[in-house]
C-alpha cells in the first residue's frame, strides 16, 4: 500500500490535541487524514484533509464517517463500539480494535483482564452502583480507605476520588464503579509500547511522573525516569507482557506504580509490586516529550504502527521534561499565556499550545518541553518553567 | 503582544513546502495564519487557518491580502515589491522588509551591494541582456568561462550555467544576467543567521553542501560541516556581516564558497576567499535538518524572530544530514516513492514529504532527515537512504 501523496485517507476519531499532534505526523508525510470531532472548534479543525462535526458516541455519526475512509484510529477511547464492530466486520481496518477499546472502556473489564492474565494490579471490587458500594461498606465487605473510580468515562483524574470516610462518598455518581485497594507507591511509571500490524514491538524508555495534589493531573513527565536499572527494566517487561495480552495495534501507554515493594531481585511476590494501573491504546501525555527529546516521536510511530510500516527508534537524543500547562484556579475565558516569552528565552524550551481559545481551572490546555543533554538542568528548567508560566484569563 | 491563541493574524506569502514547515510551527503555537498562493494544491493548503489563491506578482492580489493579515512574511522571494511598499507605508510590518527584498531580487543588485560593502564575493559584470554579454565576449572584455546568471528569478539553479564556449550560451535566454568569475571551490558552505525586531541575532552552525552535479541541486546538507573550527568560525564572520549589512528580520540563509584559498591565518586578501554566493531572507534548504538535529528548527525561529520572541537555541543535538527527494528524469506523473518503508526502517531517518502529487524531472517533492550522534555513521546512512529511496510515478 501506498500512503505518502496518494489518495488513501486515515481516519481519526477526535480531533483534540492528541490528534493535533498526529496530525503534525500525517502532514510531513503528506497522508490525507479525515477527522471527527463533536466541537466546531477542536484543535484538528486546520491540518486535516477534511474535517466532520459529529457525536463520537452516536452510531450513525461514526458509521458514516468510517465509510469514508480506508483506516480508522482513535485518539479517545469514548466512542461509539457498535459502530466500530460494524465497520471492522465490514472490512475496515481500526487499530486500536474494537475488542482491546470495549475492554479498556471499563475500568472494572480492564482490571479483572489484568488479574485473569497474572498483570500485577491493585487489588480490587467492582459495583454496578454507588447503592452497591455503600452497602458492601455498612456489610463491612469494603473497607476505608480505597480509591473509588467510575467505571467508564474516567478521563484525566475526574472519574478517580480517594475516600477516607463516608463522607467522601457524598458527592460521587451512582454510576458502575471500582473500589481499589489503596497502595502507598514511590512514583508513578509509564512505558509506551508500539506494536505495528505485523506484530514488531518497540518499547520508549520508562518515564517517571510526578501529580499535582488536587487536580490528580500530571504535573512533570521526565524521561528518562530516574529510578534503578533493574527497576527499569522491570517495568519495561511488565509493559510488555500488557502489549502482549491486549494484542493491540498502534501504541499501548501503561501507567504503572512503583510501589515500595519495587525490589526485582526480590522473591516472586514482591518483585511483582510495581502494579498496573491502566492503559491507554493510542498517543498520551506521558510520551509528549518525545516530539523533541526522541529520534522517533510517539505520534510518529503510533502513524508508522497502524499503517505496518518499520517502527521508528524510540531511543532519546536527550534529556526530556514535559510539563503540563493546565488552566489557573479562578481564572476563566479567553487564555492568556503569560510569561510565555519568558520561558522560551530559556534553551530548550518548547511550548505546544493545543488551541483552546477558552480556559477553565485545570482545564489541559498545552504542554511545555523542556530538554536538555544534562537532566539535573533539565529539571531546574522545568521547574522555572512551572513556576513563571500562568494560564490565566484576561 | 499576545500571539498565542489570539485573533493576531500572520500571513505568509507563497503555499510552498517552506510555508507548510512554518506551518507546522505556528500550529504548535497556536497562531492564525493566513496563505496566499497561486496553485490550489499548494502544499500550505491544509494547516493554514485560511488558504488563498493569487498570483504572488500581481499587486492587488498581494495588497488585498496584505489588509487582511497584523504582520507579513514571505516563504519566497518572488513577490510583488509595490504592494509590499505601499502596505509598509501604511503600516504594516513585513519580515523581511520589501528593501531587503529588492535587493535580493535582483543578483546583479545583490552582487554590488556585496562589493560596495567589502563583503568577498566572486567577482562578475553586469549585462542588460545576453545580447549585452555576447557583445562583451566579441570585444574581449568578458573572457569564458564563467557562470552565468539570471539576474531575476533564479531559483534552484535553473538560472545559473557554466559557460565554456559560445556554443553555452545558445539556450539562454535574452534577459538581465550578471557573469560571474569561475573560482574553484574545495566545498560550498552555508551559514543560517537568525535576527528578531529587537536585533538578537544568532547563527545555526557552518553546514556544508553537496551539489548534484548535472541538476545543480543540493543533495546532502551536512551539519556540522566537516571543517577546519577557524573556517567555521570565518564563515560565521562573513555571514553575520552579511546579516548586518541587510539589517534583516527573520532568516538569513547565507551562502558560501570554501575556496581553495581559505586559510583563516594567511594575509587579509587570502584570507578573504571564503566568497558568498548568494542569501535567502528566509527558511532555507540548507537548515531543513534542523527539525530534527536542532533544539530548535529554522522555521520556530524564524517565526520567533518575526514576531520578537527571543530566538531559541540553535545547536544541535545530533548530527544531522538532508537528502533532497527530487523526480527522478525519465519520470512524470502521480508519484510514488519507491523503497520509502525500507530507508524508514533505518534509525533517524525522517522522510519529510512535500505534498506535491505530480512528479518531474529533478521537482523537489521532499526530503529525508538522517540524525545520529555520529557523524560518520549519518554520513553512511544518508549514502544508503540516498541509494534507496526513488521519486519516481506510476
Amino acid at each position: 500500500m501506498n500512503y505518502f501523496s496518494s489518495d488513501f485517507k486515515l481516519g481519526i476519531l477526535g480531533g483534540g490535541q492528541l490528534g493535533k499532534m498526529l496530525l503534525a505526523e500525517t502532514r510531513k508525510f503528506d497522508i490525507q487524514t479525515f477527522v471527527l470531532d463533536p466541537s466546531n472548534e477542536a484543535p484538528c479543525k486546520f491540518g486535516a484533509s477534511e474535517f466532520f462535526t459529529g457525536n463520537l458516541m452516536d452510531f450513525d455519526a461514526v458509521y458514516n464517517f468510517g465509510k469514508k475512509v480506508n483506516l480508522l484510529t482513535i485518539e479517545i477511547e469514548n466512542v461509539n463500539l457498535d459502530a466500530l464492530k460494524k465497520l471492522e466486520q465490514e472490512g475496515l481496518p481500526i487499530y486500536p480494535s474494537p475488542k482491546t477499546l470495549e475492554l479498556i472502556q471499563n475500568k472494572g473489564n480492564q482490571k479483572d483482564f489484568y488479574v485473569a492474565h497474572n498483570i500485577p494490579t491493585a487489588p480490587h471490587k467492582r459495583f454496578i452502583d454507588l447503592d452497591a458500594l455503600k452497602n458492601a461498606i455498612s456489610l463491612g465487605t469494603l473497607e476505608m480507605p480505597f480509591v473509588w473510580k467510575s467505571a467508564q468515562f474516567g478521563y484525566d483524574g475526574n472519574g478517580v476520588k480517594i475516600v477516607r470516610s463516608t463522607i467522601d462518598l457524598d458527592n460521587l455518581p451512582n454510576i458502575e464503579c471500582i473500589a481499589e485497594q489503596m497502595i502507598p507507591f514511590k512514583n508513578e511509571l509509564a512505558v509506551i509500547v508500539a506494536r505495528s500490524v505485523s506484530g514488531e514491538v518497540k518499547t520508549y524508555p520508562v518515564v517517571e511522573m510526578e501529580f499535582h495534589p488536587e487536580a490528580n493531573q500530571v504535573e512533570y513527565v521526565i524521561c528518562p525516569a530516574r529510578i534503578d536499572e533493574k527497576v527499569a527494566q522491570k517495568a519495561t517487561e511488565i509493559a510488555l507482557k500488557v502489549s502482549n495480552i491486549f494484542n493491540h495495534v498502534g501504541l499501548l501507554a501503561v501507567e504503572m506504580f512503583q510501589t515500595n515493594n519495587d525490589d526485582p531481585s526480590a522473591p516472586h511476590e514482591l518483585a511483582k509490586q510495581i502494579l498496573v494501573n491502566e492503559v491507554a491504546p493510542r498517543p498520551h501525555n506521558s510520551g509528549h516529550y518525545s516530539i523533541e527529546a526522541s529520534y522517533t516521536s510517539q505520534f510518529e510511530n503510533h502513524l508508522r504502527a497502524i499503517l505496518n510500516l518499520p517502527l521508528g527508534n524510540t531511543n532519546s537524543k536527550v534529556a526530556g521534561i514535559m510539563v503540563n500547562l493546565v488552566g489557573e484556579e479562578g481564572f476563566s475565558g479567553q487564555v492568556v499565556y503569560e510569561n510565555i516569552e519568558k520561558i522560551i528565552a530559556i534553551d530548550g524550551v518548547t511550548p505546544h499550545i493545543y488551541g483552546k481559545r477558552e480556559t477553565r481551572p485545570f482545564r489541559k490546555m498545552g504542554h511545555v518541553t523542556i530538554v536538555n543533554e544534562n537532566m539535573t538542568e533539565a529539571r531546574k528548567i522545568a521547574e522555572d518553567v512551572k513556576n513563571s508560566i500562568r494560564v490565566i484569563s484576561n
